[in-house]
């Protein structure tokens, strides 16, 4: 398994209320630092405006390497800035969407500086909020349009689509695993896919492993976020400490089907530590693999294969020594 | 608008606590008399194993002449037996998955003989409950079979696939409206589309005006059930009871792209007048849309390309009169 | 710990789609045998109509001395006839309003005949379905009145009150923990008190373990329903198959506060073993406790008296042995 | 009816991921001068730190005297500076929890000195996000100390506590109308209530009017917040952008149990017209109050006692004009 964790999240964080932010705010050498000690991770996620820049690659690629980490994938910003408020690849001004095309470019060229393989692509103001404010079958065009062209502008970078249910706006456009990979087929682009934020998928309603087998069985599962929450709202909580048993499903269907990416946090740890909040996460998701790998996969592919939720209610019992 | 209702509606309804149900069971010629008596209903809906079989066909002719009612849909019953209880399409014994074959095919098979073009398909035990009970690979492949077969067997018979979060399994394979369209995409059959409940849709977290326009835009939204719920689960209420501008949004949508089909009310009146319930659902819908036209449609293509909340709130109160 | 499970859990269950049930009806004899076996069950809790009448008090008080089980509670039937489809204690019809009230004095004489201490009311009809159909105050009277008059009748029964924010009707009148305390401490009869069943408290949107503190800072946590489900909706799995990390914190809160009561299972395996399933939830909830008991229930105080959400995960994974 | 507006509502709105805010700030005399533009608005809300502070109270007096607008409530500010981050009345730093209490005082003080009757303590950071971080009888006792301190200092104003479920944290200690009524009632002072606001209300999974009736069935309905959202978030909408016939009832109640305070507006127009958004909430309110007198309180009067759903829908479409 390979872990990473985003940047920022080593950060100051804030809301809507408190928007200075709950706590300090580190240098960002600071927090490649801090992000370099947590064990076992051996990348960062970047977001653009926030962490990354077109005028600040060469620094971002000096700190990378100085703590030995791998950019795992960059964010670029679709709604950190005032012009995006509206929506970026969908907004109704035509010099928006072009800039929302632009920025991404910009950041696939700061991917390939850095050895970055993967765009994570969160359009997070592309959406709408009231009734008769999606203007559905246009957005649509838009949305496909502008990732289609970020997508053919290089080929060798991943472009993974991240959906979300709501925030900021009240519905996203890509809202679901099946829509957003409705959304990465209709491009056409082999090298457009879906990123499950595991909050996100909570919040959508979904198991998340059913939606990584989805995922997985059209080969577009690119990348994944981890949190937890409470079901409602993106809480974005230190992993395992809501769920349970969806995360060892989850696991258990990444291995199955031969996952290869990355397990990335992606959390806001507004009162905690960040590190420590991560460093739990990673320790966490390590500790129930391991189980799991004791247990043995293979009976949970027979348990599978049966169907009892009893049997596999006691199998999960004897898994986490619960005797 | 083509205004129709499910039978059933008329009658009793139980639910796990009072298995023996609210009300008394009229018998069904009474129930298609109260259909027909609806201003504006001229067809009906019709459950399997409830409503039909393959031995009552004929009394089901009779019936739907003698009431100038057309059948407009017919559910195979995949979920009112003890044989479907851990799933039909996908039950882990094949000899059910079978039976949810053939008795789907004997369905269409009366569906040609009363003049009807739309098998409404509900797999509701299709899904599972527990973490580790949803074997996600195999049952999709098991559920894209026996839909395939089915879609094979009569290219003249539509296949309109309900989808629905959950109820009576936690989690329904057929869960989302994209989920849903994929499957339909999948078998390759030009006669698979989907349904939506509107209900279902709420409790699925879906803007349901969105999800039409998505399915419309792919040609495949065969079928439509109207009634209303808070939110959270299938309440199956009065249409209107709830919820007012996701409807008028709905149903611009609905015109703007096209659609075609019936306006169908499928609700659960437990301790209501079923024909009451029934026949204040569509004169809400016939007086909401008339509201909409006196309004001017153009006028809200107008809003819709503008994206302007406050403006688009202040025309839903001029529409409606609220001055 | 004093387990004990509701009987009919051990029999069939059914629902609105399938009203004849998943599985076959074993007879009174033979659930209270099922009863028995589970290992650590001391008792059973009652329906009314399915389990128990005025007229079998002397069979059941058979089973359970062959069994030697204590009756632990006993629920009035309020909830699973016709007469009760709009209403018990709140029916706008005086004469079943009425019939609730003597229905449960009848109950609280069988309980006193069978050593039972507490009667657990849960009204599940009153409740109001729509919009302006909840006569909020004068239901609030009547269920005042009701209880009050059946509190005053034996003083020497507790009355646990049972809340549930929705099913049967969409709105419970005794919805949530604090509204249900009121309604207890508003009666002014020491021996009201509230039933916490776990899962009607996620489906609330409530912590459990914050319900019980506040239920047990006034001395109302009469009695205690245990099952699982996915916070939307009453889904009555078995313990632990969805939540862990609240289930801790609720045995913590109950030990630390003194609840010396029964921990009763009150679940609905549809389709599962229902002796299995009551049976995993019983191990599971033994095995969460030694777990916390090893690890020392005195460090949790000091976690507690902390407030660190990063060391509290990391405690629990210790626990837990997830290292 | 008696209209108000929190003043920064016509202000800058910001959110986690866009810090500086959708729009640009306007001056507090630009503000004002807006508030007092809409017709029928006769009063603000001020929160503190944002709008007041102990040392501008002369100038926000000539404000509202050149705006001829009432000071309607004060907020002090317990949720928007790093030192409440962890709590304010509850916070485990005594320091702070004695800060929490003396800015409440102060602005109690300034409250009098405005001729103001009512603070609305929505004391945002008093909660908690984790399992094992709510240390729950110490934070009420702590919760009930402060209010109980601030009541007593001044008992010519009244404190209303807004409850909401969650927040800035995942879980807060006013969650609910009943939760928080307990507090009111257990301080032992006449002089603390609670305000309803609607959107967290909703988000809780209330009826509207049925809290509204249980409060003032308690006379302790002190103030009411108006806006709209889907139910699982505070998205802090235009009223009737969403939910209409909940809104009905609860005017409906409000009038029949003589509510006599404000109705004041509170939303987050993060990309719309703060005047237009409020302005059209107004417009809204009044328009459906009308229909509903013109309709005949009375005739809703029959209905309630009746509780026909049908009939209770056929009425609010005559109502509405939906014929």
């Amino acid at each position: 398994m390979k872990f990473s964790v985003i940047l920022g999240n080593l950060g100051n964080t804030c809301d809507r209320f408190l928007s200075t932010g709950y706590k300090d705010q580190p240098s960002k050498a600071e927090m490649f630092r801090q992000a370099a000690s947590i064990q076992g991770v051996a990348g960062v996620e970047l977001v653009g405006t926030w962490d990354i820049t077109a005028g600040n690659v060469a620094e971002i690629k000096a700190l990378l390497e100085d703590n030995e980490l791998a950019c795992v994938a960059i964010f670029p910003d679709h709604f950190a800035q005032k012009r995006w408020g509206r929506g970026a690849f969908t907004s109704r001004e035509p010099g928006i969407r072009r800039e929302a095309v632009e920025t991404t470019k910009e950041m696939m060229d700061a991917a390939i500086e850095l050895g970055c393989a993967t765009l994570n692509l969160w359009p997070g103001q592309d959406g709408y909020d009231y009734c008769f404010q999606g203007n559905f079958d246009e957005a649509r065009d838009q949305l496909l349009d502008g990732i289609r062209e970020c997508a053919r502008y290089r080929p060798d970078i991943r472009l993974a689509l991240e959906y979300k249910p709501k925030e900021p706006r009240t519905h996203s456009y890509m809202a679901r695993a099946a829509d957003t990979l409705l959304v990465a087929l209709e491009t056409g682009c082999d090298n457009v896919g879906v990123t499950i934020d595991t909050g996100h998928a909570f919040a959508a309603g979904e198991n998340i492993a059913e939606s990584a087998a989805l995922l997985l069985r059209n080969k577009r599962l690119f990348h994944l976020h981890l949190n937890d929450n409470y079901r409602f709202w993106d809480d974005d909580m230190i992993v395992g400490s809501v769920h349970l048993p969806e995360y060892i499903e989850l696991f258990y269907w990444l291995r199955k089907k031969g996952y290869d990416g990355w397990y990335s946090m992606d959390q806001y740890p507004y009162r905690e530590d960040g590190r420590g909040a991560l460093n739990e996460s990673i320790r966490w998701i390590e500790a129930v693999c391991r189980k799991m790998d004791a247990f043995g996969p293979e009976r949970l592919d027979s348990l599978l294969a049966e169907g009892n939720a009893v049997r596999v209610c006691s199998a999960l019992r004897e898994m986490l020594g619960l005797v």
